[in-house]
């Protein structure tokens, strides 16, 4: 087919858009993406996992097995207590999840130029 | 940073994956994508909207409502009915509703192609 075709089925009244997610998956499990980055960068602020969880109306608990899983899937940690524990010294997010946070940043640029791509060609062509 | 630096953060028993879900949108609202493309198909096959719906374990209700939804969101139908409605004639779908699937297996590919690109980037970089 001609693809310029796709003017006879779209409402020219409408507007279209191509919009997706994207994560990063450890041995075929998504393990990262923007709600472990909104975590961290929390924790990152906060300097606790119990008042970066609370910002995000998230139980300690489940902000612990995401971390947990972080923790897991990774080499390094991402996440590591201060002296005296979370109670005592608060915890930080180390070098590597700064790293990982950059790397996912510019992977999501790449994402959303791609969204953006697909979009004007869509329209263009329709 | 160095992108580099990934290196000491993966685990390299581990093997990462980029992946994700792509869609079309009309208005703000997801209206196409692979399930719909999955229901078009089987009517082509079928010629039912009904044994369509069933070969998805989908009821005929939600069927019609995504064929509804389908219709309303582009210029021309991309399901009718043969003469006699779907119990006499059956339904098929129209010259529209295939170009839009041979658009999003196009689409698709690009994506596909976007995240091995980006898996490869990864686990060079990694």
């Amino acid at each position: 087919m001609a693809i310029k075709t796709l003017k006879s089925i779209l409402n020219q009244q409408f507007s279209y858009t191509i919009n997706g997610k994207l994560w990063i998956e450890c041995m075929g499990e998504r393990f990262f993406g923007p709600g472990p980055v909104e975590l961290l960068e929390n924790i990152n602020t906060t300097g606790s996992i119990n008042k970066a969880a609370k910002e995000m109306n998230m139980s300690y608990k489940k902000a612990w097995a995401i971390i947990n899983a972080l923790n897991t899937n990774v080499a390094k940690p991402l996440v590591v207590m201060k002296s005296g524990g979370e109670k005592g010294g608060g915890s930080v997010i180390t070098k590597e999840a700064r790293q990982l946070i950059t790397y996912h940043k510019k992977l999501r640029k790449r994402f959303i130029y791609f969204l953006e791509k697909e979009t004007k060609k869509l329209n263009h062509l329709s």
